[in-house]
């Protein structure tokens, strides 16, 4: 299995923007990486700041940057916030340590893609992306 | 008038990628920003290199730093190279000198957003974001 | 087909400085990425400059970046040069306009890596990236 | 003496990926960098995630910018942070404070290389790091 397609990217913004709306959450901004760490998709709702595709693309890219779930680099963050904090600068969207951005597996559990949400808190954030991810008939990184 | 919105930006991807499967292109990639030169909206076409993301919303962004398409900084490119490459490192998108960025003005004439778009020839790029302006009821840069 | 594996970058590399020896080129330096742009494998003979990393990767990273052999962007830049060094400072590795990044596909022509050369004359770096690729039992883009 | 030579560096790459085989460990990165600070051979195994390069050369190229190892370089980001998180943005490979980046000294203590290992913890980075220095008959700095 390959990179994640535009057609499934799509799928994930809108159905993730349904489950913002569903909860009644703020403006929520999503971006959706290729395997690569590389935009395939993205958008922002109106009202949302302007700093917000950088944050979604920091929490997907940051994702795939190291293997592991945006949530998962905010515990990190917690016990070695020198060591998180020492990434951002060399990393190409930045390492966002907070939860929204998740890693998308192929059937070995290879990386074909990431999706990263910023808006609202950031579980409400995280509980849309998976919402999305789901609607595409894909898989999360467990 | 205010920025341009996320349906709006929807619209011009939806028509762009039309007029590019009408034309025939190469895989395209759009982005659409708002008046400040914040994405609003992102899409790659499945086949597209890794730098168009950067490549879209250099047009598109160079166009709003500068004030005129980025057709028009092609021809500045020409006349000034040394000028126009130093805007490169300072501008947050950079300045792409090649057509296919456009600024998109309310009915005073004043931006309200851009759309940038790469993969084929400029001319063509420049084609379909005209086309997307169009569709959305909205007005390009004279 | 997924991305390049270490052990074919390794086989690359050390195919690649033999053909270096055999042509009596000078030091090389060599870098093999992955289908995203990202570092699979490098290594730099003795007595090469500093910035040869930086400039192998260069070739590699942007020759993916754009879809195109470092060769061809050369002649990109002959023609429309102020377009090419706009790239530059917007491309994670840097866009090198010299012949010697050649990207590798698979059975599809996709892309599952890239490799760039530098040390010695363009044509050179060049032939040394198609030895290794062809040892590799891989395939060069055409 | 003068810098690390590269087949140092591919014997130290081999002894390390040894002794990550040998205890287990996840998939690693490894940088080898002169003492300049520029890289001279760096491999990453396959299912390792895609910031392992910087990391690596970050580890190697922060303890050669301040002359201690980057397990040092941890300490001191415990108990004054802001400083060494001032110091990422303006060294060349990032400073990433954890175990792992081992400066090489020759006779005199002066430094001819470092280097970087990133993948699993970084007591078991380092480790790898120095089964790779003693292998290539080099010194780890004390």
């Amino acid at each position: 299995m390959s990179d994640i397609t535009l057609d499934q990217a799509n799928t994930i913004l809108s159905a993730a923007f349904d489950k913002g709306r569903e909860l009644g959450l703020k403006p929520l901004s999503i971006a959706v990486l290729d395997a690569g760490g590389h935009l395939v998709a993205f958008a922002r709702q109106d009202g949302a700041s302007t700093l917000r595709p950088q944050i979604a693309c920091g929490k997907a890219g940051g994702a795939l940057a190291l293997g592991v779930s945006s949530r998962k680099i905010a515990d990190m963050a917690a016990e070695r916030p020198s060591f998180i904090a020492s990434l951002g600068p060399i990393s190409p969207h930045g390492v966002i340590p907070a939860a929204g951005g998740i890693i998308v597996v192929d059937g070995y559990g290879e990386p074909i893609g990431a999706v990263g949400i910023t808006g609202d808190l950031s579980d409400n954030d995280e509980a849309c992306a998976l919402a999305g991810i789901v609607a595409a008939g894909l898989t999360a990184q467990g």
